[in-house]
């Protein structure tokens, strides 16, 4: 293994080629040095049709980072962990909970590192929330995420197929930040689900969460959005509201702008990945996953308007 | 504390009825005290309306032993472990996987027994199938689990309400034997769950699992069964197939017949609470409970027609 961690992208869809490829430029200790997707063609890198081809005649890698939909991830995650790669897995890490068990063990087994990604987790504000939150009584909170489908999953079928989670894709980021900013554990308590007529997966969701001190927690999911992006978690406290906004970029403590910043999420998260790896340390946190799981197993099915892209 | 563990049950149903009285009338060590329930009134016993009743009117009592419906049953076992009291979990321990998290920290703080139950693993055969094929090579797992809900759950409307779990109410006992007598762990690979155009919970599923090892896993959960119920589960290995059927009662290697027991599962189980309160420790695995969780999120949804009682 070199001083340099190498990485194969799998998976060159939106996400890795907006955010991956400067993410692991920007990243000291990181290389990408191939990318494995069907179709698409990044010039100037070695590009494999899938990781088969990959792990057989590719170059030397260190790691892959799994950004293929969730529907297919476990069966290239269990194979890089038996060639002995590190795993990096964009949310949601699968498409169940329990398909993440054995990939954990196979990881602990390799002395490999598993890390089950969080991107808004990543976003400047988030952390600063989390603190600021930690000194106060939280008395509510209330979640708005909502976004036009058509404008941030351009292409993106898999997400109407089953497993493809719907609107709780996007819905799972505040998940994953509600889970990091609340000092207790969460649960889902009723949902409801919005499914068009023609699709498998939730176009809008509605979630009433809380916690073992009834503290109330109310989610609205919407892939309707027209317009911009509404990314809002407000917690009420006894010394005033404070507001997330901007997708974890912005935090404001009542009428003071605490944090206003356009950092990048990935760069974060491929530094910790590197110093994951250089750790021998794996980091999967589920809850997120679980979360979204209990909602589909508890939510109410609704049916809606038939949606075509 | 008395040296016997005195039990109230809360929600005097059809399992209650039929299995938690006698199974604790037949257990060393446990005495049932009185009864909660709504309307419901057994002759001969402390009756209240409800928990808040019985904890504020009612007898001195150790432990609760919850039968009420998945739905309201998370709120009572937090008032029972506040109260300092044991509690035993009917199956399924939740109508989410989140909602036990802090139920654990809860029985951990208070330095009492939290008991999810799953009564199946109980059943006479499932000890010996899990001994028998510990020492076999597992080459594929056929599960076929149906019953007629109109003999087998009569009045209980919440099963086909959102929590509820619909066929997987009994479906989750097949699971729970399942992840007790295979060796490896295993993950939802696909579902697909037959809706009533009118119920919130499915009356079918199939569902697809696996383990780390490719074993092929195909599970029928249907209520439309008319006539006996079908409980099996048929695992095919290099010696043969084992067959454990009758719901965990009857198993046969190849064609010999290695057990054909009517033990009741109940008294096993409330031997087991009773250990678990005198050393003091919990028993909690959720694992028939996250696949059921992900097969609600992995899985397609087909409508298929009206159920009426």
């Amino acid at each position: 293994m070199s001083d340099l961690l190498r990485i194969a992208i799998v998976g060159f869809g939106e996400i890795a080629c907006r955010q991956h490829v400067s993410a692991i430029a920007k990243t000291s200790g990181a290389a990408l040095v191939a990318v494995v997707d069907p179709a698409k063609t990044p010039s100037g890198l070695p590009h494999f049709r899938d990781l088969t081809e990959l792990l057989r005649d590719g170059p030397e890698i260190d790691a892959v980072a799994l950004c293929t939909p969730p529907q297919v991830r476990h069966v290239q995650a269990a194979m890089a962990l038996a060639a002995g790669k590190h795993v990096l897995l964009e949310k949601p890490p699968g498409a169940t909970v329990s398909e993440l068990t054995p990939l954990i063990a196979a990881a602990h087994e390799a002395n490999r590192t598993l890390f089950a990604t969080w991107h808004s987790r990543y976003a400047p504000a988030v952390g600063p929330a989390r603190k600021l939150l930690a000194g106060r009584t939280i008395s509510k909170v209330t979640i708005i995420w909502k976004e036009d489908v058509r404008v941030w999953h351009p292409g993106q079928t898999w997400i109407f197929e089953a497993g493809g989670f719907g609107v709780f894709d996007p819905g799972i980021n505040a998940l994953s930040i509600l889970t990091e900013i609340l000092p207790s554990q969460v649960f889902v308590k009723s949902a409801v689900l919005d499914f068009p007529a023609n699709r498998e997966t939730p176009i809008a969701a509605a979630i009433e969460l809380s916690d073992a001190n009834g503290l109330p927690i109310h989610a609205e999911f919407d892939f309707r959005q027209s317009g911009p992006p509404s990314w809002d978690i407000l917690c009420e406290t006894e010394a005033g509201p404070v507001m997330l906004s901007k997708g974890g970029r912005q935090l404001r403590d009542g009428n003071r702008l605490m944090v206003d910043a356009t950092d990048e999420e990935y760069p974060a998260l491929y530094r910790r990945f590197v110093a994951l790896t250089s750790d021998g340390k794996s980091d999967v946190d589920l809850a997120p996953l679980r979360l979204a799981a209990d909602s589909f197993m508890l939510g109410r099915r609704r049916f809606v308007e038939a949606f075509e892209d």
